[in-house]
């Protein structure tokens, strides 16, 4: 056949008058098998082959063989996309070069598998532009190409493995490479992905990619575990995990838009211009017929872990110079991911489809007493905290059983302009005081399609105009408040499936529209936190569909998130109702006869913030100066925010800040306390440099060297600064060992004596501290004592009960000598 | 008649049982009297006074006499609005126990005085709800009080004087206060106050109370002489500076609305809820018939620095504990004037209703070719920099011949909230995605009245019943995009002039509502560069009216404004039409055989500043690192502010900040260079603590000590961190004497030599300085020096024709031994 003048395949379908008839006996194949094989596969794979081998001979040079392996090739999603997808490869690839055959695989027996795949390929579809007959034959061809094998056993690997390459030795080319496409549950994973590497490599010279399907684990822990595992079978660069969200059109051109629009969004694309950013995926069906799987997911790992996370990092991350290098894609992905402001449950509001208890009850065989917490609708508030983004609202919100199918991301920015003239006199769309935003639509929704849209009053974008056309009038249709007129609306020249567009780049192994390893685990390590936060939760239950109404409707108040709607009745009873801690006020008590306010950690944080700032404002008032000496540690953290956000009326450009204590590690170690409170707080306040006084724990490149009297120094400008040594504040903790400051019960520096501060030894790492000395804290005239959370219960009960104690428990010997002590605790240390 | 059982005068109008006739003959009035004075004044005075006298007697004390004199009585401001400010002071106070007379006076003959005075005596008209036959029975007795005198000579003072005194003596009361309103031209303040001050201040135990009008001068300086002139002759307290928008009903009610409604506020008023601000004040009206005070005064004279400046500080202050206290309200409004934002030119678009140059030169007698530049219209963006108001935009606009009369002050809120439902489904007035405002409504617009409006899904605001109702239903009107529904809406129970509320506040020594010394240097030392620098800016012409379309729309990026729509065509050719700076594009040449680049001052800093990020990514991508040695002075900080405001790929964390040199003062002293550096650059980017050098030019207590070895510090910590003492980039100046650094002329220390750091000596204070050594300098990779400002034109010209000179001039020392070194100048350095 070879040199033959024909020409046909999919490279030229729609050139009828060069389509020539397949030959009817195409050579037998050679070489021994050890399987038995259907006869009729070779035979046809030979054909195709070679038809499509002459059509590549006159455009191309003579490429290798691929195989792909479908695993999983009669579950619901190849039947769905990946057998479609891996036809349209064909019509789009098999001209190029390359020969192909394609591997069913699965689990069932061959028979049954057969039938099952027979049929799929039956109902593959051909685009819309090739005529009825050139598409039976290529389906034919693909069908000649494609054949089913049972996939269990190491053995049975091999045997695919010495299968392909005998059909490559009978084809005479050389092997290009093998795709494994995981369309299974991610338990067998490992099983699989075992005995591909141990028996079903390609030989040297030619790749092997492996594509997995979400769901890559349930939480950092195990994606963790997963991808360690898939680590020792595969390199990285020849896995491939898909989220198919990457693939639709409209999220496809996130990149290429910023990049093609570099001039216009370059002074647009940050918190001066942008309000906010909204990503988007809603659905109306629910999760029935599912709940095995939804049961365990819930939304936030069904959607917004993925697709909407992979969304957040296109909008959010720097532009690289090069924007098609896969690998520079990916390091400005990651540091977007290290920008993400940690989330907490307040940054999300739950909700759950009334029907789906139920449905839960019903599919999984649970008890009328079984109330399910998983959510089927969150919204979530992010924020980036960098430069180019900090305080720009990114909101993320999936559901089940909303009001209408729609997907987008909508980039709103911020109203710049002042209109001189009466509100009645705006002239439409050219106006610059109507909204003015960019959305990717990526599909469903009242347009119907993937589009890209951009106001006219914002700029004329420049989109590909070969694979992107401008979109008629649609009259009456409104979309984000504005009638489409009012926007320059792209659409897809031709809408493609995402699996489709997947299945290409892998083939052609670009790796950027891939999760990597390093992106998944950073995204399970910004979700894990929340989600575990928020296990307990009870959603809030809503009817489903229209009804819903503005029950969903939810709001922010700094990084706090909350229905705007209040509650109207609680619905759902499960372990989580019980009393919430909103239904507590803040508690006024004794501890250790001093003054204890004990409350919610929210309300604690809030009361012990307040009081900082009037202490801070009458100080001032007094003395013109504020000398407040904070600890490390995370429940300051919160303090620091709070304090951050709310508070305008503190006198910062009069505050000092000292340390209450420091480890011996460089100031910019992430251990180190400072870095908590330059994190937290220093950056969004305006403290002068100069009344900033970190510990110095690092001097002449050491650490905490006796020689280099750093505790004499730092006791020197406290006695510079701050009168009698006395400060202000001072904010401690208290350890699950009665520690605090950095004054140890095993380490007798610092409990008493002259010295203002201390070097001293923590039985946990880092072992080295400074901190101020007991006799220096108690000179001060308030000290506050923060104490949250349950592991510090016992240290509570126990505390509350011994006498002065303080080579025991150094907490006890805190007790101000003319100033006032005050102990804040919430309700988890203080009531377990 | 004291004693008679008579019931009068304006405290019980609206009961006629008991009204009686005034009696036909008063007793003669007694005293000497220099001056011939009309004989029935003093008998009218004595009727009315004894009258309303004796209404108090039975509900008060006996209180004293009050004079008022207005002077400029027969004015336009006095027929206008003050004689009916005076009435419906009679009104409201001649029954409470105090007498009263009022003396119309000007510079006008007596007799002319006294006729124009009795027209307008005669047009002043009483509260709806008084019967017309009251009314003119009021109105007689208010004439009755009255009467005109001319007041020229300070004889005329003295005379006055002592008719009060005689008339206070022929009541048998005690003196209680003498108010002056001055509705005079400015020009004549200094001869009246030095008049009343001379000879005609009231007796001890007596007030005396000068009203004054606006204008109060034309800019800093002018106002600074006045206020001297004016402090000269009277006390702060006894001045009340008017600016009858302080008297406006929506006006005054700011403080009240936001003290009232602390709670729902206390939240939401600052940058993380409020989107902008916007305070307008727009007119139908134009200049005609006013040119020649409006052609030397212009829109931003006449509004923006007094009416809508006095709104600014109500909406952007911090809110006192006591709102009520006169003087908390002045020192929290000197503390908003404290954290404004400097204007620049780019804060700013004027514009210049077509009609008005032709008025001006009727008017003004000018020929064809007189072009005015004075602006009719202007739009102001006003950033207010402190922790509450950061990056929230204050616009404030005004303008003659616009499409409509309104004035409000509105503050739109961010929008908080997401929802979840389609839009088409939001339910009006309920959705909390809706635009959510408050706006005091100043008058006139399509409401027609003043108002506070509060969005209805914000909150519903507290307002005093007695003096504010709600408004009824107005159907079909839309205010701020939203139907009046969409509010609460508040309206005054009774509409007062501006003037007479303040008249009754002057009365009752209300000082609040006035605008002091303080606040008025304040608000001229805010305007006044802005007025210099737009001084030759050509307006943008406008047709008026509804024609000018979207051609006044303006908008802004960052802290810049532009009118939205490009200038179609040049309409006014006037002295500022030469070549803009626009017009040149930044200029490369060498200078002294290094690179130069030239160019007009905001191209020339956004080059420098981009040059500097492309080094500091450089840098860090090769070394980890950025080492950036900054000089002080005041072009840097236009710089420091580009790259804050700019680049957000900047490098911070990576970047250490060393200084170039220091003042021996302590860095907090404004005149620190790490001040500047501290203020326009620290605040706004993340550079971490421990990477930030400032000079240790205060150690010990002490300034600059030899023996405290601060430079050697210095050297050492520069020896530690930077490779071989090499800055990445070093940025220096060149003073007009050839100086750079603080290396000088005259002082040989640092021009050459092992020293890296250096103590030197400036010819101009503060003298003591620390300074990079100029062989350290040139270790640099790179150093940039900045050139700008006319004053530089000379030393430029010189510095391009010495040789390596540093004793003389050490900039031409200045000479990288590896590195390169690039001049950057603006054109008015280099062109002259």
């Amino acid at each position: 056949m070879r040199g033959a003048p024909a020409r046909a395949g999919p490279a030229a379908p729609r050139s009828p008058r060069r389509r020539r008839r397949f030959p009817e006996k195409p050579p037998a194949p050679t070489g021994q098998t050890k399987h038995p094989r259907h006869p009729g596969f070779w035979k046809m794979l030979a054909v195709a082959t070679c038809v499509a081998l002459l059509g590549c001979l006159q455009a191309q040079e003579l490429q290798g063989h691929v195989s792909i392996i479908l695993l999983g090739a009669t579950g619901d999603l190849a039947r769905k996309y990946l057998w479609q997808g891996l036809f349209q490869l064909y019509l789009d690839e098999a001209g190029k070069g390359h020969s192909f055959s394609f591997h069913g695989a699965a689990l069932t027996t061959t028979k049954q598998g057969q039938e099952i795949m027979a049929k799929v390929l039956e109902s593959l579809s051909c685009p819309e532009d090739v005529a009825p007959g050139r598409c039976a034959e290529l389906k034919d061809q693909f069908q000649g190409l494609s054949r089913y094998r049972q996939l269990k056993t190491p053995e049975d690997y091999a045997a695919l493995s010495e299968d392909v390459e005998a059909l490559v030795r009978h084809e005479g080319r050389r092997e290009a490479g093998r795709l494994f496409y995981f369309s299974v549950p991610p338990f067998a994973y490992a099983d699989i992905a075992r005995s591909i590497n141990s028996s079903c490599r390609p030989g040297p010279g030619a790749w092997l990619r492996v594509v997995l399907e979400k769901p890559f684990g349930h939480d950092h822990r195990s994606a963790q575990q997963l991808a360690t595992e898939l680590g020792s079978f595969f390199q990285e660069e020849e896995m491939y995990r898909v989220d198919h969200y990457l693939g639709k059109q409209a999220v496809a051109q996130i990149l290429p838009f910023r990049d093609q629009n570099r001039k216009a969004l370059d002074g647009l694309w940050n918190r001066h211009h942008v309000e906010r950013v909204e990503i988007i995926m809603k659905e109306t069906v629910d999760a029935e017929g599912r709940t095995s799987f939804y049961e365990e997911y819930g939304v936030i790992r069904d959607v917004l872990q993925n697709h909407l996370t992979e969304v957040l990092t296109l909008v959010a991350m720097e532009l690289p110079y090069n924007a098609s290098s896969a690998e520079a894609v990916l390091q400005h992905k990651l540091q977007a991911f290290r920008a993400l402001r940690g989330l907490r449950s307040a940054s999300a509001v739950l909700g759950q489809y009334r029907a789906y208890g139920a449905q839960v009850r019903r599919e999984l065989h649970k008890p009328d007493s079984f109330h399910s917490l998983t959510p089927t609708f969150a919204g979530i508030l992010v924020h980036v905290d960098n430069l180019r983004w900090e305080g720009v609202p990114f909101i993320l919100m999936s559901g089940k059983a909303l009001d209408e199918r729609v997907g987008y991301v909508r980039i709103l920015f911020k109203n710049r302009a002042f209109c001189a003239q009466s509100q009645k006199d705006w002239v439409t769309a050219r106006s610059p005081c109507l909204p003015q935003q960019v959305i990717f639509y990526i599909g469903h929704g009242e347009l119907g399609a993937p589009a890209v849209l951009v106001s006219r009053s914002l700029f004329k974008p420049t989109l590909p105009s070969k694979s992107w056309k401008e979109v008629g009038g649609r009259p009456g249709l409104r979309l984000f408040g504005r009638p489409l007129s009012d926007y320059y609306a792209y659409s897809p020249v031709r809408e493609q499936d995402a699996y489709a567009t997947l299945i290409s780049h892998i083939f052609h192994g670009r790796k950027g529209s891939f999760v990597t390893t390093e992106t998944l685990l950073a995204s399970w390590a910004f979700w894990t936190p929340l989600l575990d936060s928020l296990s307990r939760e009870v959603p809030r239950v809503y009817p489903g569909g229209a009804e819903n109404g503005h029950l969903l409707d939810f709001e922010f108040t700094g990084s706090q998130l909350a229905f705007c709607q209040q509650q109207v009745a609680q619905l759902v009873r499960g372990p989580g109702s019980a009393p919430m801690p909103r239904d507590f006020q803040v508690l006024r008590a004794t501890y250790r006869e001093s003054p204890l306010v004990a409350a919610w950690p929210e309300e604690l944080i809030a009361k012990l913030a307040s009081d900082i700032e009037a202490a801070a404002v009458q100080a001032v008032r007094r003395f013109g100066q504020f000398h407040l000496a904070l600890s490390g540690g995370s429940s300051p953290i919160v303090l620091f925010q709070q304090l951050a956000t709310g508070h305008y009326g503190f006198p910062w450009a009069r505050t000092h800040l000292w340390l209450v204590d420091e480890r011996c590690v460089p100031l910019w170690d992430p251990e180190s306390n400072f870095q908590g409170l330059q994190t937290h707080l220093l950056q969004h306040v305006r403290v002068p440099h100069y009344n900033v006084h970190p510990m110095p724990v690092h001097l002449h490149q050491r650490l905490c060297a006796e020689q280099d009297q750093g505790a004499q120094a730092y006791a020197e400008q406290i006695s510079a600064l701050v009168t009698n040594g006395s400060f202000d504040l001072v904010l401690l903790g208290m350890g699950p060992d009665g520690h605090t400051a950095s004054l140890f019960p095993q380490s007798p520096a610092g409990l008493d004596g002259e010295q203002l501060v201390v070097l001293t030894e923590s039985p946990s790492k880092p072992h080295h501290r400074m901190s101020l000395s007991l006799p220096l804290i108690n000179r001060a005239r308030k000290v506050a004592v923060l104490v949250m959370g349950r592991l510090k219960r016992e240290i509570t009960m126990l505390v509350s009960r011994v006498g002065h104690e303080p080579k025991k428990w150094p907490i006890s010997g805190v007790l101000p000598g003319s100033g006032q002590l005050v102990w804040y605790m919430d309700y988890e240390a203080f009531l377990g």
